[in-house]
């Protein structure tokens, strides 16, 4: 049997491309002289991501991060909060990213709980439920890369006249397999922060079919200046490297090599937990995206038991969205629905050890201390 | 006589480290597989530009962008803007991130004049002229790299209660030789765009002298978080990637070569025009960052006519900080006092070429430009 080392088994451990894949861009960089501000690379950048979404050309707007993607799609799509409609509504099932770049973009965000199923906000629900007069903003959130369905909040959007961002967060490898997308005036953002399956370090972009709204992305990210040295619309600096730039691009060369990897090392959980009671709550790609390993445990007093037995076992584990961003000191005081679902399963989603070299043995470990954690 | 290229002679051609001076700290992060959130480059960065400039160990903190640096200054220092004093007063001859950042933080900008010596915020001006009873946040700004003098700050903070926060921007040069610095609760925010002498492409930082409110700008630019995931106050995205952190140190390894070469350039320009009328008007380092050369015309009649001959001879030159933010149509509306200084200033200094390898051929080339359009 493996035993781990002392360190026990970190919960990730990322691997972005090497020195020498970086090399042939870096000496472009070093050609070029040009080091950010939609240098060479973050265009070519851009334009290779859109050919891997299908989006036409200027259908993908770099971005320093996926907050400041987000940030980004905000301000180009809704602008910033006004006065008789201050309020975003957002999933409180979601990374803090998510109300951060609410709170940028001057909105009081506003807590929704999401769906048993999808664990996503459901457009159909909020129409019957909220109050929206004071809503400027809804910001459906991709739980762990699974991406949302777009037709339903075209349909919200064209109900209310309330604008919709997607946060897409790790939803990169959802969106090259989604049949509907990029429909109408939805912008959807994306992170690459090294935690992700594709990852630039940090980074992230905004997808979309509109070319004008993307240069209003474009702007929005560059303080507001399109032309000249005039700021002329709401704004962060949002700008991509062109170090970042070149890892991205090299991220894109090696791609199909590390999403398998990502994918080999999801078969080799779901191999190793079949025929067990623990096997139907693995949550693995292309279920969500590779960036991920979860199990869903039953109940919360069966979460409890498996973390303490990761714990003994040292095995790290993650609730990568926490408890529900109602449960952050930060955000305790925001106004919020009831959050039964979220409260129901933000404790029970454990993220759990993966890297593109995790070995069969340390998965068999990690999947023995589930097994004695669950009692199975 | 040196003719330019057809292109002409641009603004500013920065250069950054080359890729084999980033080789040894790119192999380092191929090893230890941390990319972001603070990662062992990033701290080493941090800790030599802390004894670069005198201060003790955690008296440096890392920033995605001068503008995020900012923002965790501000968090940090001020927190989010409140409804009793909702206004931050910035001066209007700055860069827009200034008023940027201000916003992200929730404030409204107001737009007070600077001093027609120092071209700074003057704390004694603002205590006998600004109603401050509504203002929550102070942000002077160090003008092309002149650092701001502290002491009058802490006394304008001592007396008035409201939190400064200095926008730094250049002035990493002019810090390594401040006498009187980082005095009470004030911290500096920098700039390490492309477009500065000391760059990381996209970067800055935040240096202060107070060890617990460095950590507090920490968690302002890491989601708010300090100890494990919860978010615990206000807060941004604004971490600075290992691949910057590489950048930053492969950069403080060559500072001392490429400082020199900006200083020469400068001298080169001083020399130059040494003896025409221009001469005293010319302002290149050490008085402002070797960031800069700059052309401070007589009138807006001659920087008129200086512009037009510039343009003739496809010189490159550029108003840095633009006709003061009250000119940007997005910051039109913005409420400000009479800023008969800054309309006076901004029209009149024009940013002309400079870059490491600029030829002291290309620089007679541009002295003529200057001295035919003033007519000397």
């Amino acid at each position: 049997m493996h035993t781990p080392d002392v360190e026990g088994i970190p919960v990730l451990r990322p691997q972005l491309p090497r020195t020498e894949r970086l090399l042939p861009y870096l000496q472009r960089i070093d050609a070029a002289r040009v080091y950010t501000n939609w240098g060479p690379l973050a265009c070519e950048f851009e334009g290779r991501l859109a050919r891997a979404l299908s989006l036409p050309e200027g259908g993908v707007v770099s971005a320093s991060s996926g907050t400041s993607a987000l940030v980004g799609a905000i301000l180009a799509v809704a602008g910033r909060a006004s006065e008789e409609r201050p309020l975003a509504l957002i999933p409180a099932f979601t990374f803090v990213a998510t109300a951060t770049a609410a709170q940028e973009c001057g909105y009081i965000p506003y807590l929704a709980d999401v769906d048993a199923e999808s664990w996503m906000l459901n457009p159909d629900d909020l129409l019957r439920r909220a109050a929206l007069d004071q809503v400027g903003l809804v910001v459906p959130v991709a739980p762990f890369g699974r991406p949302v369905p777009q037709a339903a909040w075209r349909d919200f959007h064209d109900r209310t006249g309330i604008p919709v961002v997607i946060d897409g967060a790790a939803s990169f490898e959802g969106l090259l397999e989604l049949p509907e997308r990029y429909l109408g005036p939805i912008a959807v953002a994306l992170s690459f922060h090294a935690t992700k399956s594709f990852a630039t370090g940090e980074g992230g972009c905004v997808a979309l079919n509109d070319i004008d709204l993307g240069e209003r992305v474009t702007q929005a990210l560059n303080f507001g200046i399109r032309v000249g040295r005039e700021s002329q619309m709401a704004h962060i600096n949002g700008k991509l490297s062109e170090y970042h730039a070149a890892v991205g691009l090299a991220e894109l060369d090696c791609w199909a090599e590390k999403h398998a990897s990502l994918c080999a090392v999801a078969g080799a959980y779901r191999e190793r937990l079949a025929g067990t009671e623990l096997a139907p709550r693995l949550l693995v790609a292309p279920d969500i995206s590779s960036s991920y390993v979860l199990m869903f445990c039953r109940s919360a007093v069966e979460a409890e038991r498996i973390q303490n037995s990761l714990r003994q076992s040292k095995v790290e584990f993650r609730l990568w969205y926490g408890r529900g961003l109602h449960r952050h000191g930060y955000f305790s005081a925001l106004p919020h629905e009831t959050l039964e679902v979220t409260d129901s399963i933000a404790p029970r989603v454990l993220g759990l050890p993966l890297a593109v070299d995790l070995s069969p043995a340390a998965i068999g470990y990690v999947a023995e201390a589930l097994l004695h954690g669950s009692g199975a």
